[in-house]
């Protein structure tokens, strides 16, 4: 933890700022190089998902604007929308306070989940049932067949 | 994944529900026994950090509406806000499509950070620099101080 650049920036001000090469060096992934990444529509507020990243994925990410992921089920790299269409464009990526966790504003097309609703969430547990609070926007079927 | 019966609810309509007890026997923790919490400030949408979850914890914050996580530096319980004073009451728990992550709608007090900064997202990365975007609201000398 001491070797975190980034704790330097929990008692800074406002407008302080460290150099990324720096940060990114000693960022704080787990023990399979990942670190998780929330994606957050920047303007409405609502949480659309998460997944994960490795360096490679969050590279492209910040290089591109085009947002990536590591897939933990395929493993490689899943750039958003590659099958779908429903690519999500960087608006701003941010670290938390101890650098393991990332929070993607982004603007997305379309669903951001593969069931075709909006956002992945949608299962909310109210008392002792697991009710379905949203419908798809666009018939799984159509996201995934190629034309 | 085939006895994993939150992805029932994948091809769902809204409304349509399942028994909790059931999905939580099935759902899918880390190799640590862990599950990704997202807190979200119920009514503004934002995002305010992540932290995780075992069985246990989960339990304890669906029957007492107070969000409790798992430190896993600590590796006990941790009942947000039990130092600090800053608590979450939940509003609701959802679960993501395949159920492995969860966002809690929360009413937080004061700052969620330990800095004492709002959220724990104020590290954003602007092209090569990683820039502090929000004050602190309390010091945390004083969040962590006992009277």
């Amino acid at each position: 933890m001491s070797h975190n650049p980034i704790l330097q920036n929990e008692t800074a001000p406002q407008g302080a700022s460290l150099a990324w090469a720096e940060v990114r060096r000693h960022l704080k992934l787990d023990e399979h190089g990942l670190i998780p990444a929330i994606a957050q529509q920047h303007d409405s507020g609502e949480v659309l998902m998460m997944a994960w990243m490795n360096l490679e994925s969050l590279d492209e990410t910040l290089r591109t604007g085009r947002v990536c992921y590591w897939s933990r089920s395929r493993q490689r790299l899943w750039r958003k929308g590659e099958e779908s269409g429903q690519v999500q464009q960087l608006i701003e990526a941010r670290l938390d306070c101890d650098g393991d966790t990332l929070l993607l504003l982004v603007d997305q097309t379309g669903p951001a989940c593969h069931t075709g609703r909006r956002n992945c969430f949608y299962n909310a547990i109210h008392d002792d049932q697991v009710e379905v609070i949203s419908a798809a926007l666009i018939d799984p079927a159509t996201l995934y067949r190629k034309s």
